[in-house]
């Protein structure tokens, strides 16, 4: 059995990995290691920690006194893993605390380094009132620079789902919002009538959506605040400013050592989160995931998807047998007041994957319609012609949307097809669902329209 | 293909089984025998009209103009069938309006009989304040009734689901409830601890049930209205009763054309919703349906099997080729403020059908616990030792247990490991789940006890 396991990476999954290892071998030795000043196990609070809807003591960081009491894991932070010297099994570990570094031994490793968040790369972008969404740290941050200076007016830099979620959460705390997109409508990946339904969520809301837009510059005032964003739309008034362009896997620890990467840049693993070198494992959003849908390779840096891969990575570096089978894209949004899913690939994806995608939308209702409180419900299926596998689903409506979500979700990642989904046995009454639910109705509409196209 | 396709029944599987049939084969004459006063899609609603959340509109019965312009289906109510003579390809059809009968030949013959209200077979019993709930027509009596009467005290024999419904109904409307049940605890087929729960709702919401009891008589005064109900367990003071006491398959019809019923009373059918009898098809509560976790014929008089069932039916008598695959036994009931959800097996009915079931219970959060209205949510999981498959599931909570409950059913009606189940990729985000949601925890929980056990 391996007696000394090192993790790198405190967020999600080099939390998991090391607790999971802890457990399946309480005689080994675990030792994570963490450059920045705090344990956690995600950050999607944040958002909510900002809106005002979650207390401070919701963000759920770990002392690594705690870590070390509840899970058995011995926690270093501000400690930075700058090598691994894998034909010896040791790792160079900087202490940034005293500066001074130390080789660490290894059974086995995890890689769990996360990722970090994608820059503009223009002038006044580490102006002090600028600020990414990436760590407790910044929600912290924003969070006080909120209370302490009253911004009235917001720009969020990105329309994906981060973007959607902050946008919501500033204008709660009675911000004028702007959010700058790239593209025409916001959350890339969903289907297009989705993402019309998501934009009109927002401007009903009063957030102004700029669409095809560059962010060019900031105009920095004296006291190293953005007061303005420069664009290629105009420019915008600004107290805070958010970018949510999306994150970027931090694989170079790796790359530097060898192991095999895939080309969006994170570290390929088998199925047990082994990499290419012996006796070191990965997870999270260093790594790339096996695609479910398309069986390829893809980049999907999310929360559940790094908790997971990390039980894997620890309890097989603990001598295990773990399996991670890989993902779908299963992503929940809440926007103002509409919940919004999507679960598997969309159409374009599925196109590109060589699948001959049928794409169908109906709208139904949450409870029977009748009943109090029932809402309007949308799913849009993408089902492929040939093999009538359910490929992936957009699911919104102000009730029961993500939940729904996740049903069909399990339809997705078994590979099953629109003809078995319509057979679904599922339990009925007027509080809850139709008595055709919704997914029913979609998957009746869906076999339909396979049928006819 | 048929050209003439008769059906019988016009309540749920009826109905649906017509349209059906004349959708696929709009050249088909489609007449459809009611000896009911209307036509409907099904009675679900009725405790929700009584409790004043549903208005009278929302109760949808069909007018046979309606159906025959909306559906192409000749509707004919207050017509009761009398006699199938198979050999001859006739039906025997009464008019009630009449009296005179009529003989109306057939290519395809749909039975949708459905099923009556089981009842106690005391003196009283048809007393005015005596209700079932078992067509439209006892939901507008019983409200008419209160409304009316203004009864101060309800009893409801029976603590099934329609009980618990009812008994949520007649408090709403501001009156004492007795619930009189013949087992200790309500709702059979669920596990113990769930049955505890919905005893332990039942009771906070003043609800006074009564367990391990016999209906042995009622008083009745000269108004022919019963004022108090003898049991096992003392007298209890009434003035509206409610019979909620399950239903019985109507398959008189069927049995003696010489269909082949089961065990249970039901008609038995192939995959096709065909009977024994050439060109007689059968679909809902008059059918014996297939258990998909047991593979064994079971009574599941429900509308979503009905519904289905129903479809099935009507497209094959139109010359289709529709297939039925079966049931699992999936249920959802909201008891005041609770939903309560069974999908599949539970412990007893496992171990009956020569499973080892392993039972594990595990009480998560409906959100990140940390967000503003997350509620605990409790899942009971009976997977087989042997496969380990997930056999079934209760769920319960205040929010988001039914919605999970589907699916779990998806899993459960697909033979899923608790393995795969494990592995399941979910949409998460904290105003929709933990990051574990509790159908992870629960498989992660029961996989372990498998281990275990």
């Amino acid at each position: 059995m391996p007696r000394r396991i090192l993790v790198v990476g405190g967020l999600a999954a080099g939390p998991s990995a090391a607790s999971k290892a802890a457990r399946t071998n309480p005689e080994a030795e675990v030792i994570l290691f963490e450059q920045g000043n705090s344990i956690s196990y995600g950050i999607c609070e944040i958002p909510y920690y900002i809106s005002g809807e979650v207390e401070a003591e919701g963000l759920v960081a770990y002392t690594p006194e705690r870590l070390k009491k509840e899970k058995g894991v011995d926690a270093r932070i501000l400690h930075r893993v700058e090598e691994i010297v894998s034909r010896k099994r040791f790792i160079v570990v900087r202490n940034l605390a005293t500066g001074t570094t130390s080789e660490e031994r290894y059974d086995r490793l995890i890689v769990a380094t996360g990722s970090r968040a994608r820059t503009l790369g223009v002038k006044g972008e580490s102006s002090r009132n600028v600020f990414h969404v990436k760590s407790l740290d910044d929600g912290r941050n924003i969070h006080k620079f909120i209370a302490d200076e009253h911004p009235a007016k917001a720009v969020i830099v990105g329309g994906g789902y981060i973007g959607m979620e902050m946008a919501d959460a500033l204008r709660k705390r009675g911000m004028d919002v702007v959010v700058l997109h790239k593209h025409a409508l916001p959350m890339s990946g969903l289907e297009p009538a989705t993402r019309e339904m998501a934009k009109k969520v927002l401007e009903e809301q009063g957030v102004r959506f700029v669409p095809n837009v560059t962010t060019e510059g900031f105009l920095v005032d004296a006291k190293q605040r953005v007061t303005h964003v420069h664009t290629s739309a105009g420019t915008f008034e600004a107290g805070v400013v958010i970018l949510a362009l999306g994150v970027t896997p931090n694989s170079e620890l790796a790359r530097n050592a060898g192991i095999r990467c895939g080309v969006r840049g994170g570290i390929l693993t088998d199925a047990r989160q082994q990499t290419s070198l012996d006796n070191v494992f990965a997870a999270g959003d260093c790594c790339e995931v096996k695609n479910l849908v398309t069986n390829r390779w893809t980049y999907l840096p999310l929360a559940t998807i790094a908790s997971k891969a990390g039980w894997t990575a620890g309890e097989n570096a603990a001598g295990g047998k773990a399996v991670f089978r890989g993902a779908i894209r299963a992503i929940a949004v809440r926007v103002f007041d509409t919940e919004f899913a999507q679960v598997g690939v969309g159409t374009a994806e599925a196109e590109a994957a060589g699948f001959a995608p049928v794409t169908e939308t109906i709208t139904g209702w949450s409870k029977v319609a009748v009943m109090p409180g029932s809402k309007r419900l949308t799913i849009t299926t993408i089902a492929d012609k040939k093999s009538r596998r359910l490929l992936g689903a957009n699911v919104y409506g102000k009730e029961g949307a993500v939940l729904r979500a996740n049903t069909l979700a399990v339809g997705i990642q078994h590979h099953m097809t629109i003809d078995e989904i319509q057979q679904w046995d599922l339990a009925y009454s007027p509080p809850f669902s139709p008595l055709w639910d919704p997914i029913l109705v979609a998957a009746n509409a869906t076999a339909k329209k396979v049928r006819l196209s």
